[in-house]
């Protein structure tokens, strides 16, 4: 055969992806940017991007490259079968699905996430149950088209995180919850509470300055991204132009530092993909848990570190001199590393956060099942967040109805947020075990050992490897709770458990 | 015939329109947003939009359309004659271009762009000097495939200021030039000099306060529409989400301040044009001329005058107190009108501004006619330089490198900014005439009464008219630089001629 089919095939994913670029960059400048009426004209340009980024993704010329590329005569190396696997299966994902259920699916996501967001203004469940119907329905059609209608929460699952399973799961979250629930209830009964109350006045621009000062000293490389605001915290875009946002609240300026640090761990990713290889799998992320896994290993391992705070609390203290005047290191480092049970997933803490992905994932596999109605929801959700999370909710609105992800008919997204927290948790012992002395870099300011273990490690892998398949190539290792649970236990019991000791002495 | 294809040919140009607001977006990003070395990735992007947009104007069904609507059966009234024309006018102007040129433009100007900031930045013309060629031949080519390869400055000037040619603008320049030369003379002898140094450290947050609200009052709309900062001050964009910039420097208040006036006026202009025809000929403006008429007269004929300083010299003063304790008005006044020759045409005040269009008109003529080879361009700009101006810069980078125009291919687009001063002096007389007590108006701060002549006079025509039409139509003469040279006795004569008797009385 010539070897003039493959370099063919790149291009087109390149344009298609090219093509994603430029609708990422409106959706950043979307959420950044948009005067407030301007909204209509951004509708118009979306629709229309999205029409001929479908058009790109599904050009038939690059079916007849695929069929020419898998046939036995095709010669390719290892990463070129990787990309011809991977080209197949999105191209499959992207023409498979009939042109009338796509933009059906799309009216859907608009009416439902305008139905889900007075539902939860109005406590008013009902309201939206008939549209999250809808879109179960419309889950299990796609695994349907797709070839996996024995399976639709599977499909859901592998859709974010390559190679993952329901039974896969089911197995790590057991394990996890076994040893989650009695670390919570020991935090919870320590005496040790979390301050509050410790912050007030951060100016924002100086805010914006040690934010700038601590994701760059991170790695984060601003001469290919930025970092600006925006209602809720995101990263935008690959490594040739990364786009994270923040939020500044004058009170909470531990809130912007983790959210920045936490969208700093995907940005890095990002830019750690071979920009040459950008728009091709071998320069894509491999799924949402693998790219969970790096911001919460930068915000949580990395961050909330004592070695990371012995670098950075002189110059935070430095940029906010009056304001942390009567503010001592404990206190600071007990606020960075509070533990508060809460009915919102969003304002959870790292070790509390893992029991909201239980209950979710239970409830996701309860209907996909049809364990569980859409209409009985609330019920099994309160039921449930009783006892996972030890409290059930005063309101649908502060229970069932208060992620968004369901109004867009995300399933099998939720359990991504858990995985990559065991992710995170493995990598970063087995990081330990490979460069010895890696919290004494912290404590220097010094990063780049960490993230030149992580280029290498998981960045400038791509997609060669699926979401468990990684965890084993790096860590020599299934993917286990244990790590989490260890690395847990050993942030938090000398501040909550052994703590309790120290201080009785 | 059917009603149909006028409705269709509507749709297909509001989808060629949208796709070229998003080439504008991605366009206004680079300038305001772009990370340094990302630059690469939006060239690539902004390649690939020109030529989807391309595709898009050369639609096939659209000649088709045009062909049904231009034949004798089609009935339809003025209006849609008029979109008519100007769709056959514009299809053929990019159905002529192959799509190669075109998306090899759109790289050159992506590349050519940084090349310049560049070369500015080292005062390097030779690093520069290939694009320049590359773009001269590019726009000779260009000429060449629309019918005009014997006249491709003219065919560069009407593509800007339609209905113009070099020999009308010759004609009115030389009248101009008469007129003015001694008038320059005249204030450059008086023993008025303008003041400097009056400016010291007025906050960059203040100033951003004050522009927005002097902005505001002028009628601009910020729901569709914002002022960001660039290197150099820009409007982007159609009324459904206008962006303009300024720059700002804390010893250079006015700067900012006149410059985001002028991008008001395009904004204005912009927002007026009717949002429903918004992508077809009756929402879009004539050209360049009649854009910068809009600009200027609210630059200079409205925020230059005693009316308007009667309303915003408190407020200035409110937001400036202590910059402002030891200014008069009267030394204010001065500087708002300082006459003072300089190298920089974006620094130039609005009397010597023309000469520094005469100096570039003279300049492209040569290019265009051979005269003068970009090698040499940089002797060519200084010799006139000396002649016009009375000065020679010391660096290139003060000189034939200062404006960013060319590094886009701009040609024939500097003369739009003398006609738009003569325009704009033409409507302002006309103005007046029809709206007594005008600057009774400006004085205690209202502008509505001029934007509702305006956006009647002008605005609301959409491309009814020509560049030389609209002014006729509108003042009901033809286009004379009398009214600019009048106006600009009536302002500058207070103060550096018949000021000098006053003083001695």
């Amino acid at each position: 055969m010539s070897s003039s089919p493959y370099p063919k095939l790149i291009e087109k994913l390149k344009r298609s992806h090219l093509l994603g670029t430029v609708s990422g960059l409106l959706g950043w400048d979307e959420q950044v940017n948009l005067p407030t009426d301007s909204s209509d004209q951004r509708a118009e340009q979306m629709a229309l991007l999205a029409e001929l980024g479908h058009s790109a993704a599904a050009d038939p010329e690059i079916g007849a490259l695929l069929q020419e590329l898998e046939s036995s005569r095709a010669v390719l190396d290892g990463d070129q079968q990787t990309v011809v696997r991977h080209a197949r299966r999105d191209y499959d994902r992207v023409t498979r699905l009939p042109a009338t259920f796509v933009s059906e699916r799309a009216r859907l996501n608009s009416n439902a996430y305008h139905a889900w967001a007075r539902a939860r203004a109005e406590n008013d469940f009902p309201a939206f149950a008939p549209f999250l119907e809808k879109h179960l329905e419309m889950a299990r059609r796609e695994a349907e088209y797709l070839g996996w209608g024995d399976r639709p929460y599977d499909y859901a699952l592998d859709k974010h995180d390559p190679g993952t399973t329901c039974d896969v799961i089911t197995t790590l979250f057991s394990e996890l919850k076994a040893g989650l629930i009695p670390l919570v209830a020991e935090i919870l009964s320590s005496p040790h509470k979390s301050p509050s109350g410790l912050f007030r006045g951060f100016p924002i621009e100086e805010q914006r300055r040690f934010l700038r000062e601590v994701t760059e000293r991170l790695g984060f490389n601003y001469r290919r991204g930025r970092l600006d605001v925006s209602l809720h915290p995101f990263c935008e875009g690959a490594g040739a132009d990364v786009r994270m946002t923040t939020r500044f609240n004058e009170d909470e300026p531990l809130d912007a530092l983790f959210s920045s640090i936490h969208e700093t761990g995907h940005g890095l990713y990002e830019q750690g993909l071979p920009l040459s290889d950008q728009g091709t799998p071998l320069g894509q992320a491999i799924g949402m848990a693998v790219h969970e896994s790096q911001s919460r290993l930068w915000e949580n391992q990395v961050s909330r570190s004592r070695a990371f705070w012995t670098f950075f609390e002189p110059r935070f203290r430095a940029h906010f001199p009056t304001q942390t005047q009567s503010l001592s290191s404990d206190q600071l480092y007990r606020a960075i590393n509070a533990v508060e049970p809460t009915l919102i997933r969003v304002d959870a803490d790292e070790v509390t956060y893992n029991l909201h992905i239980l209950l979710r994932f239970e409830i996701e596999q309860s209907l996909f099942r049809g364990d569980v109605t859409v209409r009985d929801l609330p019920f099994a959700w309160n039921e449930r967040s009783a006892r996972i999370l030890g409290m059930s909710p005063p309101t649908d609105s502060k229970g069932v109805l208060q992620d968004v992800h369901w109004s867009g008919g995300m399933f099998g997204y939720f359990p991504s947020y858990c995985l990559g927290n065991m992710i995170a948790a493995q990598l970063w012992y087995k990081a330990n075990a490979d460069l010895p002395g890696l919290e004494a870099d912290f404590a220097s300011g010094n990063f780049g050992r960490l993230l030149g273990w992580l280029r290498r490690a998981i960045h400038s892998q791509g997609r060669r490897f699926d979401t468990l398949g990684i965890v084993r190539h790096v860590t020599g290792e299934d993917l286990s709770p244990r790590y989490l649970l260890r690395y847990l236990r050993e942030r938090y019991s000398p501040l909550y458990l052994m703590g309790d000791r120290k201080n009785e002495v």
